[in-house]
């Protein structure tokens, strides 16, 4: 079985997750497709470099993220930097042949994301961009219905993402708010996700029509240490910097299939954590998801007996996806962690078969298409047409 | 204690509910602000009118609603027949100096229900529209917290009214899927409910954004006998029609007071039976109401101790509005009839202290300019601006 | 189709659900089975009677409830006073050949039920006990599913009726808390209603082990006005006087068919508000109800195919129990009122076809045996067999 | 920092879960109290040793779990074996003065695990009983709320674990059906788990009052693999033999502080999967616990205002227990794995602070007195009391 070697650029709290896959992906999924070595990791400073190896698990550490780029034993590529930086880093580990995974959004808009398919495609290597919410086995499972025709046609898609970490407007002013660096707000931090979920469920997203919204347009700036979400802690005291992204966005959209659909995505909603949810009603119909209850999946199945017709609440498990390398019974319980084993798992597959994995740099760069129309058509007031790349969903 | 004697007209499923709210309401609000009898039943046939008043309690019955027009005896006049009919009717009842409820929506237009809005003016009566659903003790409880500023000023509102009764392409060409009767689909049958809802807890809309759709666009012709939803038995063979309304409706808001929203309607989701909804997010907190479990509202108050915070699921009882008319502890049960005893109350309570009930028909005619305002959207693709009443929302 | 007068003893807040069900039964049930006609009404003093007459819709009133057993008028007497008189005045109606539905639990004990019970066996009347609760739709939906044995033979049945309205110790010491009128507490109040659910839905049981709590041992003395639950406004300073019943049981059960069970009633638990649920296992499947919910009831099929397995959540609607006398679609919401609808629909059809009608006084005389041996066994410490009568489970 | 070596004995589903613990464990709580090296595995046979070391990450392998006992570089051992052979290992390892984590339950019966306990006293190493489930943020965060008096005294603890993957009378006979290696049935292999929550949150029990029932009294003797359960595939042609253990257990409690309560428990109830329950009433509020959403916990304060009470659905975080570890935010997502992380976490502190974790083996041998006293009771058809060792309950 060979060993892939992992170097990781980053180290917040998605290097954690991360790591954690690395380590769990063969305890899961056994025989695995290949095994991976944490290897090196890179961080801003020497010292937070050394922290995050020990921590995390890794052999190596650089305060210079290029010392991972030029280690010819590094087989794969972990970004997990804050959104500015992952063109300069895709592109240089392209030109060195690494194998690259990349947290979402790809780029800060499509331009950006466009100069890193190239790169990738240009090198031949494999590529991913960690939608990890889709490897949610009841995600999958919602993917494996719609496919085997369960509920009929899809007509109707409607997702969200509601969270309420930034509802407080003394909460500080983190990268996440700054638009030279994230690209936008609520929309690429946790709408893409929704996006991600559309195009994978249902088909390729063709017309859209927004309107976004930024209630708290100054807060304060960071001044201290950095948190795990990119945040320092608040204070009502210090100076205050503009906001010039997004808190909130509400969109119709338009499928190329005819199905219609609706997004809504916003960090500013009190009471919803992680309210990552999708409704989707089809022709025989209807699927219900909501991440808080990730376990669970609901169906409808319109061709059940008139007096037994309800959803039903299904349990992932192992006779659902990715059970095989789960836990026994369903519900001992998918955290995140686990989404990220999946995602992992599937990676080094794509990398071992030499096969192409979803969703890579193609999902991630149509995204920011997507994502660039959303924000035209919420400037413009109007409907926008989706300018396609000619990518296949898997 | 005042006796209003009552003139029903119209005999379907509403007519039910109507006549049992005359009959239970005072034995839930006691003292009563006035009695009222069940004087007079009209339906379209003799036999049918002499049906009703057996069934329904009345002690007399025509063919012709004008006799209930005519007839010095009766005060309040109750017209529960498709929405082709309102206004003939109701302007026949003001210019008779009757008190007029109607059921909703006032009418097929904003035209159409300014002629009734007008006659009522000039008439001096008592005019009321049956959005009943705002009269769910929950609903209720969720106005009196944002009066409250309990949530603080809110900021999105988002409703959603999903049935699943005409999913099926088999389902008959009623009244309710033709133009020249109806007036609109499922915007004007339901959607009207959530544009009530949202006038009514957050403010008047401004501009809407709109996309309709009519999935199923010819359906079999009835042929048979009418059944409680105004529809026959399903049959394959038989000729097809023209289904001229929407199905489903999408729409983007923006309120004067500068909050955002959005409401969706659809009579063809698998599943959903009764999913009328509301999730109002606020400065301060958040709110959450589904009918499908309407004894229960969700509140989430953000400045909870951090430890402590999550949405309160709160169980209507004697503690919320109407309590101490309905049952003696929370949670023994709110029904359909409930919200209708509620509302006959609180129309005779107007009438008998001579003030305004809400939602009126200012109200009625202002949601059939805001469903002309959508339905004009849907047309052009493009955000249209609501030519307003001046209207107080109570 | 005939017309039952009908004559009401007591005017609580069961008097005013009983009148309801008079009021809308044939508005619900067309053709009904026979029309009932609010005759007359007694309470305790003329002033309260005659309020009650005025508040019900009962032509005539009466403190002296014997008028009612002799007025040859009268068909049926309702029973709706404390538990202390339901023999006194069943027992006279029966002998003045009137048919009897009297509230529960028949009555303080299994040898006063016997009275009762010889009493209308004697005269050949009709008679129900109105346990309500199995008449939500939910309810009889999964005896009908049970019936065609969906879920197999019946394994364990675990009943709760929760409430919490007695949790605080100075709630004052009503009716409800003095044996000598209750003849028990949390037991005869509510926990009847899920001994009820168990035989109906399961079988006859033949053993019971029990364990009673009283918590709050002395509450403030009644000293003024009566509020609708029989309780009158708390005070913390008026004198107070010993709680002599169980606030809470728990009991294990045994059946005779070999299925096993628990049941578990308070009135003390904080936050539960009428919180009567069933979670039946069965060898191909389980059923879930709770009141709180009452539309809806689980179900889950062990047969289902292995990756779409999950408990089904059925609104009840149309399809299914009571269905053709309900609302045309489901979820438009059955409320406490419509379960006593459904009550006096099969009341008045039992005595116009001249059958049975279940839970009658046999059920509640095994109730009150039940109850008896949970007490037995809760003094004793041990298993206590049911002495069991002869009745046939409907 | 220190690295403690680590051998693990067994390699079925619970070395998984471990192994992935001591790999993540660090990444969540940093500075980590000690780091662990997963150092040696040992599994039945030389072939299953090797592929566990190479799936799960140790450095060495053996088929001869002495070789862990002997080897003086383990600090750490592990036991994830089947119940017959903890107490074996378990003194083999305290002789050897290694630090003891052990599956749950700690022995088969309380004679047995009293050896146990004796052995780790008399060696003075750290020893814990892998109850994981009270570490569910969750419980840990209801234990809080019980210790700073939010919910006053308790009253009462339901709690229930029902599961339905042996409801197939043709699920195999594994050894968890086998009263000589398991000990008992749903008893040991769940149901202790509830008793932990009680005996955690409540108090230590007193007496007991139990049913047991054996629904499926033999099944398939296994002949072929073993899965991650311990059970083969079914097969309905294979001999069958006995099982000899319980299916389901029924208890009710009591509680040395005079609470009460009950627990059930099963592994055949159709359409549970992984149903870990409590729900505790107090003096002051209750709190509602279910693990199959555990990343919340609902609790109910009896203070709160008249017309804003209801139970407040918490979404644990880092607000919350062990939240300074887990994810940023609530409701990304509590796993089965995380509980494990924390688990190794509280161990390791324990033994690298010198300080007693909790569940150790004093509460593990209570919870074999416990369960001993069940299937007395059960067996006896009476209450019977609890020997209680005298434990200090964290």
């Amino acid at each position: 079985m060979k060993t892939y070697n992992v170097g990781l650029i980053g180290a917040g709290f998605m290097a954690k997750a991360h790591s954690l896959a690395y380590a769990g992906m063969p305890m899961y999924f056994w025989p695995a497709p290949g095994l991976t070595y944490r290897k090196m990791v890179a961080d801003v400073t020497e010292e937070l470099a050394k922290d995050a190896a020990a921590r995390l698990g890794y052999d190596e550490y650089t305060a210079n993220w290029m010392d991972i780029i030029n280690n010819p034993d590094i087989d794969i590529v972990d970004i997990v930097t804050p959104n500015d930086s992952h063109a300069e880093i895709a592109i240089a580990a392209a030109k060195a042949g690494k194998h690259i995974i990349s947290e979402k959004p790809l780029a800060r808009n499509a331009a950006e994301a466009k100069t890193m398919l190239d790169a990738v495609k240009e090198a031949g290597v494999k590529h991913m961009v960690a939608f990890n919410y889709r490897r949610t086995p009841a995600v999958a499972l919602a993917k494996k219905y719609i496919e085997e025709g369960a509920i009929g046609k899809v007509l109707n898609f409607r997702g969200t993402y509601l969270q309420d970490w930034s509802a407080d407007p003394n909460s500080p002013l983190s990268w996440r708010f700054k638009k030279d660096i994230a690209g936008s707000g609520a929309l690429g931090d946790i709408g893409t996700h929704v996006v991600d979920f559309a195009r994978y469920l249902v088909g390729e997203i063709s017309d859209v029509m927004a309107h976004t919204q930024t209630w708290v347009k100054e807060r304060p700036i960071q001044t201290g240490g950095v948190d795990k979400l990119g945040t320092v802690k608040s204070a009502e005291d210090v100076p205050k910097g503009q906001v010039d992204v997004d808190d909130e966005l509400m969109t119709l959209l338009k499928f190329e299939n005819g199905a219609v659909g609706s997004i809504e995505a916003t960090r500013n909603a009190h009471g919803r954590n992680n309210f990552l949810t999708f409704e989707i009603h089809g022709e025989k119909g209807s699927l219900i998801f909501n991440y808080e209850r990730r376990d669970e999946l609901q169906v409808f199945f319109a061709d059940d007996p008139a007096d037994r017709k309800g959803f039903r609440t299904v349990y992932t498990g192992p006779a659902h996806p990715y059970g095989e390398g789960l836990w026994p019974i369903p519900a001992l319980g998918i955290g995140y962690g686990d989404t990220k084993i999946i995602e992992v798992y599937d990676f080094v597959k794509a990398i071992a078969d030499d096969t192409e994995v979803s969703p890579n740099f193609d999902d991630g760069y149509q995204i920011c298409v997507i994502s660039d129309a959303i924000l035209e058509s919420a400037e413009k007031g109007e409907w926008v047409k989706v300018n396609k790349l000619e990518v296949t969903i898997p």
